[in-house]
């Protein structure tokens, strides 16, 4: 007998960005694993059991949602924004892969959530309205020369890019770093855009340009998207300015 | 006297991808405007008129519903998955960025939603885990060279891909070409993931290798996922196989 594993992704903030999908999901689930914050987020329904955990604690809170279903369970794991991106599917993913064989027997389904690059970017106008890509800049788990590479590709084919993980206290200087490597492919009137808390009460969107954009200005909770070429900002009066990249584009870049 | 704008994104398929904050930005609309199919899904509430239009008619719809707004209404356009990615936020902006001034005293608003490649990666497991790029293969506002130099630079930096709007009847080598280019960057065994009308009773999601990727099993309703070197394709006895990128990638490629 096993049970079922849902990994289900909250959005970003509140619950305004909870689909109907990921509701359902919470609500069967006898069992809801999650890193303590974002488990905060969930109402306990009756005779449902949340287990909190750590931050950097995915690959064992994966392994311990797995063995709970295994047993018998229906059990769920949250993420915040989207499980699929730099979050807990790939950790669940990676645990069924390396582990016992009767873990791939288990009946696992996965709750697509809005990612912060998308409530970010509807913030704001539409960034992310022509071809884009979405980079860890966290070197926990990859070597910065590999991040650096995908900076340059991206930046010099054109993408607008979403940087997630910008900064944490074990890395003050990557952004700074990174934002110079992206200068290197792009006008310092480049518009880049912060969005802090993105959801919640405390939501800050900000634009700068790329030779104004400043690590003090991002902490854990920001996500910074990075215009191409393309991307235009539109002034308007007693309204924060719109920033969109057109869905046109004319020119191969150098 | 202004109403407001709001652009709303339906996530994939059917209601349950439908966030609340989208439920609620629909319920308060007088008026709202979209492609046909898109607009079927939304229930007509009391006193609310529909105004669907066709496919290629996205800059004429973003001009008729600012109108309909500036003169005093609620108005909303909706957008099948998120409105920011290859959908009508950017054209409103452009529309608000090259219209009368008085369009920019709008006040406007975005509500993001679920983007087709959440929902395809969900479907399968975990394709997005690590750092991905989204490309539209639709030439019709670009230069193909342009996309050939974007599929180069993701695949040769080891981005996995969605592709949008992979193929269409005014582009049948397309979808052949772009596979063909990625085959230049990418082992033979790389998994592609072909997502069909997913959120819907008739979702289709299949898993090939590049070598065997072929136009045939794509339409305009399918996205298409790429993967880098780095991703594994889980094989489960009596389920389907799940597909995922590692959060760790190793080494810098060639």
């Amino acid at each position: 007998m096993t049970g079922t594993l849902v990994v289900v992704g909250l959005g970003p903030g509140d619950q305004r960005y909870l689909t109907a999908d990921a509701d359902d999901a919470l609500r069967g689930a006898e069992a809801v694993y999650g890193y303590g914050p974002y488990l905060q987020r969930v109402p306990i329904h009756p005779g449902q059991v949340h287990y909190p955990s750590d931050n950097r604690e995915e690959a064992r809170r994966a392994a311990a949602a797995i063995r709970h279903a295994v047993r018998g369970a229906n059990v769920a794991i949250v993420s915040g924004g989207d499980p699929g991106v730099f979050a807990m599917a790939a950790a669940v993913c990676e645990a069924i892969d390396t582990g016992p064989e009767e873990w791939r027997r288990l009946d696992v389904a996965f709750v697509p959530g809005i990612t912060a690059m998308l409530a970010v970017a509807a913030g704001i106008g539409a960034p992310l309205g022509h071809d884009f890509c979405a980079i860890s800049l966290s070197d926990n788990l990859k070597p910065w020369p590999l991040i650096e590479q995908r900076l340059d590709a991206a930046a010099g084919a054109g993408f607008v890019i979403a940087l997630y993980n910008p900064v944490s206290r074990a890395r003050p200087w990557q952004f700074r770093n990174a934002i110079e490597r992206l200068g290197r492919h792009l006008p310092p009137t480049t518009p880049v855009i912060f969005g802090r808390a993105v959801g919640r009460e405390d939501e800050q969107i900000n634009v700068v340009t790329l030779d104004a954009a400043d690590a003090a200005n991002a902490d854990m909770a920001t996500l910074v998207i990075v215009g191409s070429r393309d991307t235009r900002v539109i002034a308007r009066p007693g309204r924060h300015p719109l920033v969109y990249t057109p869905r046109a584009a004319a020119e191969v870049s150098a």
